[in-house]
């Protein structure tokens, strides 16, 4: 095939056939502390309410709004804390001492602050105060029944503490998405093995199950298969069952050399693509069979992990129901002027610092080696340029894929 | 104490209270691939070059540049594979078959792809070339003994994936800061407990202890205490073995029932501050002994959870010997006008979006009170309002903190 003529999928239609067909998986619940980053599978609504009942939002005393039109002196008729009901009930001209978060006492509507008020014996004496002051009101936060999260939602810190505050003790979420990864070659070795110069180290598993369990996937790291077709297809055979998606590494392309295709055919899956129009990444091939999807990444660290962005990142939110999983480009100015590009998407790795007017400046690398990992962690994510496009100027408007750590 | 006239620590210099004097933890060792977003203590050197000599980057041929000054047909010698020494020489007028990753052969300079190659029998026939053309310099990606990962760095999925191809099987890293929680109040309760209207879910204990985890910290929460000072003591005495950072929620103001100041006095922990000019969260309170740190915070999980963001997330962070501890305000711009602010410094919550031009907009929810979590859920991070800042209008410009999730 020839390097200019062959036909190449575009990365919008790469991403659609990765993502088609992908349902939700099955859920599972888990205690609410240990939800942070999971996907809920349903709809989470209140099981109480919050605040449970008119409460204080400030030490002090609590009284009746009628009596404090101008400034009075009241009988002090007993103590609410939090946690600790007040049995009676504020009656006109009297007033209770009330502590932050307890509830009003019946009769009582505002909250006079104790700084405000002074105490003698069984009266204290209160400025004029407007009804309803310090009082936070019952059902301010969030109402028995009423849905707060959303199906879909990838759960933050904050949302947890609110999961929790609506009694919630465990929530229903997606399992993880089972993702298995095959090192192929001949070359790679393990990390710690010396420096043989015919040997490199597969290293690109590592910074790929870092990623995806960042995306809540459960990873298994079969290792390193030599370039034999037959080691290969026993190795996917031994991945396959019990995986959601079937990472291999190397071996992707058309060469004597890359089995990944032909490996496929021999286990039964269907080869629904095999290069797509970008770079870093021309050789990178799905595979279907039933729910399974097999993504044939380029051996290359750096070609790996910016497809593993592009195409990964998304099944794997999608795969847990999220609704927001394909990747957002973010608008940014150009820091450099760039050449035209040619008919494959770029993703360039570059610097990206925030301007003093709050825009993101992208500075690609001046060396774009698909090889260099030094380059990956100096860089913040990827300008993305498309297909055939002009030439630009150092100011002009462009877009970036942030990296998310 | 009058609320007008107290006299408050302003943000910075609690923050610096805070950190002052803090000491990077010991070290520890773990395999490379646990060492995601851990943070490193030492340079990381490579233990091997990389590209370990001058390999092809594409399928095809090696010859020398010396006899493709034009097209020429070059006597085939034989192969060279990724991981598969070769053991011949390129002379004058030959050519081997090479593959990507593949070390040049002895006396070859430049790789021709294979599309643009004709081979037949032991001849291939080939266009002139560039000198260098297809080969990676053995050391582009980076040099054995170079340190490529400086100390203090938090390692990012692609670092960690440098660190393997540097050769390292295992990485010295900041041990986890030992964290534990208590939190007091009467009226609390754990999650999935039911609707009694005097008690409502400790639920800060949740989104804190998700907020630590992401900093590394290993978190113990130790439960609900009551408002007594002998039951704060004793889940004191319990916390403080063994722990980095104590950290209380409730009880830290100066009321009849705030009884953390007390209890610190009671076990001998010296209290370094014990309100800070911010909101929300005024009372917040540190407590020093020997390394141990004690952050007492608000009850409130609004309030306890930015505090967090503000003061624990640094904290964590320079425990951990990361050079880039301190909270980094993002700049923006208004998404509506604001009112003169008074003489504490505003964390507002609001949602914060990203305009047409990439600047990031902030706009603070209208309700602040710091009780609703429902609005923490739906903000995106802080816009920071300085204690007596003037009115301002949409549109100017203004700084956030982000949430990191």
């Amino acid at each position: 095939m020839n390097r200019k003529t062959e036909s190449l999928l575009s990365v919008e239609a790469a991403l659609s056939r990765v993502l088609d067909g992908v349902s939700t998986l099955p859920a599972e619940e888990v205690p609410v502390g240990e939800a942070h980053g999971r996907v809920l599978t349903g709809p989470l609504a209140a099981l109480r309410t919050q605040p449970p009942a008119d409460v204080s939002s400030m030490d002090g005393y609590a009284a009746r709004a009628a009596d404090l039109t101008a400034p009075a002196t009241l009988k002090l008729i007993g103590e609410s804390a939090a946690g600790h009901e007040f049995a009676g009930q504020v009656k006109a001209r009297e007033a209770a001492r009330i502590f932050t978060g307890a509830i009003l006492p019946p009769g009582a509507d505002t909250v006079i602050a104790q700084e405000d008020a002074e105490a003698e014996g069984d009266t204290v004496s209160l400025p004029a105060a407007k009804l309803g002051q310090f009082v936070r009101r019952r059902g301010l936060d969030f109402v028995e029944g009423k849905t707060m999260l959303e199906a879909g939602r990838r759960l933050t810190a904050r949302d947890v503490g609110l999961a929790a505050a609506m009694d919630h003790a465990r929530v229903r979420v997606a399992r993880r998405p089972r993702v298995a990864i095959i090192a192929t070659g001949d070359e790679l070795a393990l990390p710690g093995t010396g420096g043989d110069p015919n040997r490199i180290v597969a290293s690109n598993p590592i910074s790929l199950a870092a990623l995806l369990r960042n995306e809540n996937a459960h990873v298994s790291d079969l290792g390193i298969v030599p370039d034999k077709i037959e080691a290969i297809v026993a190795a996917m055979r031994l991945a396959r069952d019990n995986t959601d998606i079937l990472i291999t590494l190397g071996g992707a392309s058309v060469g004597d050399h890359d089995l990944i295709a032909p490996a496929l055919k021999a286990e039964g899956i269907a080869l629904a693509f095999h290069r797509v129009a970008l770079r870093p990444g021309r050789p990178l091939l799905l595979g279907l069979a039933g729910p399974l999807r097999v993504l044939g990444l380029p051996g290359n660290p750096v070609s790996s992990y910016v497809c593993a962005c592009l195409f990964l990142v998304p099944l794997l939110r999608k795969l847990q129901g999220r609704t927001d999983f394909a990747p957002a480009p973010v608008p940014a100015v150009l820091g450099q002027d760039m050449k035209p590009n040619d008919h494959r998407q770029d993703y360039l790795r570059a610097k990206i610092t925030r301007g003093g007017d709050g825009r993101l400046v992208a500075s690609p690398h001046e060396r774009q080696d698909s090889s260099m990992q030094a380059l990956m962690v100096e860089s913040d994510g990827l300008l993305i340029r498309k297909p055939n496009a002009p030439a630009a100027k150092a100011g002009e408007p462009c877009e970036v894929i942030l990296f998310a750590d």
